[in-house]
């Protein structure tokens, strides 16, 4: 590693923070200088000596059109890594694989999964959407009169209220961002607002929250207050331009942005307007915190503000010493993402990231700074800030504050030991 | 029908155009009233009273997980649809089914595709990217090379310079959204600028342009000005979210937001700089716009403003008087779309359709506005402004100023004809 090293040219870049963070400009605006200290990075003029051969798929024509396209073969590890409890269909979870991903957008093909039945398999035609309970009028919608109604997008983050849970365990999982954080995604979802449909059903004013039934096996279903429903809530119909995917609730699911994942019922095929909460299994014996004392935490609606650096993060070891770019998401249940800070030594400097825009209220938000790793030992981290003022954690300040008999809600920073191997593990710090 | 118009309370609603156009934030501010003026879309409460079965996928698990998922069995007709010329592989195009489509994201499944010689099978372990020519230092990149580098994402709209070119024929042609728009989509890419690599290789002040040529077997190449590359020109390695997919140019293409398709050039190999345009027989024997008098413009590179009504059309039936929304898709190569007029009457007048947030710059936009169908004949309409002032023309304009010898950069207003039975065709106005 040490002949790699001659490529970095230490003195033409300002460090920010400890452990060679630079500052999230630096490609902006840095000039000649900054650039050239990555060329390393690109083979040397050798190479384009010796030539640039035609390659042999230049030789041939290539493949035709498909009616529906699909990743490249060589990408095949781009896949959710998904387990069910021994005995069941699809009871579980599928993790989407955030490590090989760039950007805000989750493809469809690997957005995070949780079922708790497994996936039915409906029929968009015979589907029906029932509203009713205190209402004047009960409606019944087919996915063709829902058809008629207006509709709305809205790029927002799923969490399920589980991602994260292996921070509460005493010893660092030996596991990466897929394992740790992969139920988190983010997808444009379109559909028609919950609150015209409540209007025309007409909500008897007794009726303060509504149980959302989905039409899976498991009979999934959640409570929410009706008025956290009239602002964002949307029944949607459509997942990054198409059709909701069945593993996300085809033909249609609750959206309610920024809540719990298990709240965004999927398959929806009931809303009942009632004057209190159900009180399901699905809101007893699971989704909720249950504190130190014993007791327990129920309808914590938000996903708390959180983030997590993708890349580096452990499966992708470090080439040698010089630039890289430190890449994460950053989301918060709350609104909008207004700072994410790194630390490259454990938490002792931080400097700010640049945010990718369009930085969007309750959705994912990318973030990016550039890094020079001096081939030496490093502690990565990240800390996101929200609009509303509300700091990540630490994670022993999330432990202070929740103990650890709960799964939910971990929004805990998150640490990646870099050794002077470049090898990437998660560590707590 | 007509037994179906006492669901239509007319009164109730205020007119903002000829033909039943309502203004576009009746559904957030008319209250009541106007809410349920949709009624007729949902089923009556016999329904509701008949009961509400149990479906049949209720009563047994679903399936179990998938690592790359695909939509639902049902939605299958939302495909391209594709041509290759006789007697090649891949030839052709394939365009997106945006009447099937919502949002502003293309789904990257149906995203458009333009080859001239078919989809070449790349190793990416073996694929390079030479930066060469007139520069200090030629430059060759592999792919985990590139992976060293900031990167950047952006949501942008790529269309082939060729979308439209049946407006230009003489007579309309009977044909939908899909086969006469349908060489438009919209993605989120991520990538790492060009201008940091050019400056890297130090470009030499004598030159002025670049060649860009991919690596199928047409060699497909084109020349951009240097100067139109600096500020968004990336080298995309990732479209919404997960790797470019083969047929849009796995692993590298070049991204330049607003410009015509064919620059865009996919399965980047080779970046030449030059001090003026290579004449390829891209951009000489196609790609150049014939005006009336024999002339040809050549490199025209961006995409004039434009827009097209998606929901209804072509394809897709009224099913009976009431209320319907009407969407559609702007974008302009120039920046962002400022406003989006629609007339149901064929042109006499006009209303500002609601944009959906975010408006991105060089980004597909969709336009929302509520139709009250009278269940007579309309002429639907639709005509972008963007930040610029540029105005979309009418199709007499776009022939008056390029006569009809070109076939490329068409973009005039389109017409839908609804018929008194709810058929929607393409037909001039």
């Amino acid at each position: 590693m040490a002949s790699n090293r001659s490529t970095v040219h230490g003195s033409d870049l300002d460090t920010v923070a400890g452990n060679g963070l630079l500052h999230r400009r630096m490609f902006l605006t840095a000039g000649t200088a900054a650039a050239a200290a990555v060329a390393g990075a690109a083979l040397p003029d050798p190479a384009v000596a010796a030539g640039f051969p035609v390659e042999p798929w230049m030789k041939l024509p290539g493949a035709g059109f498909a009616g529906y396209g699909q990743p490249s073969k060589f990408e095949s590890k781009v896949a959710r890594t998904f387990a069910s409890l021994p005995g069941t269909t699809g009871t579980g979870a599928a993790r989407t694989p955030h490590h090989l991903l760039d950007g805000m957008i989750t493809p469809n093909g690997v957005h995070f999964e949780r079922s708790h039945s497994g996936i039915p398999d409906i029929d968009p035609e015979t589907h029906r959407l029932l509203i009713h309970g205190l209402v004047k009028r009960p409606l019944v919608f087919t996915l063709e009169s829902l058809g008629r109604y207006p509709r709305e997008s809205r790029v927002a983050f799923l969490e399920c209220g589980g991602n994260g849970q292996l921070l509460y365990q005493k010893e660092p999982a030996p596991a990466g961002v897929q394992a740790i954080h992969g139920l988190v995604s983010c997808a444009e979802w379109t559909g028609v607002k919950l609150a015209v449909l409540l209007q025309e059903a007409g909500v008897d004013p007794k009726a303060k929250w509504i149980l959302a039934e989905g039409a899976d096996a498991a009979g999934m279903s959640r409570s929410i207050p009706v008025a956290e429903t009239m602002d964002e809530a949307l029944i949607a119909l459509y997942q990054n331009g198409e059709r909701i995917r069945p593993s996300n609730g085809y033909p249609m699911r609750l959206l309610l942005p920024g809540y719990e994942g298990n709240m965004n019922v999927k398959w929806l095929r009931r809303i009942k307007l009632t004057e209190g909460p159900t009180m399901t299994k699905d809101e007893t014996s699971k989704y909720t915190i249950t504190l130190p004392d014993g007791k327990s935490l129920q309808f914590v609606l938000p996903q708390e503000g959180k983030s997590v650096i993708t890349q580096p993060s452990p499966g992708l070891s470090m080439k040698g010493p010089g630039l890289y770019e430190i890449s994460g998401l950053a989301w918060s249940g709350y609104g909008r993402v207004t700072k994410v800070e790194v630390s490259a030594d454990g938490g002792k400097s931080w400097t700010g990231a640049a945010l990718q825009p369009p930085v969007l209220s309750k959705a994912l938000t990318r973030f990016r700074i550039p890094w020079r790793w001096n081939g030496g030992p490093a502690l990565l981290q990240s800390r996101a800030t929200d609009e509303t003022g509300y700091v990540q954690p630490t994670r022993e300040k999330m432990i202070a504050a929740r103990g650890n008999r709960t799964i939910y809600h971990s929004n805990a920073i998150t640490t990646w030991a870099v050794s002077d191997e470049g090898e990437v593990k998660h560590v707590y710090a």
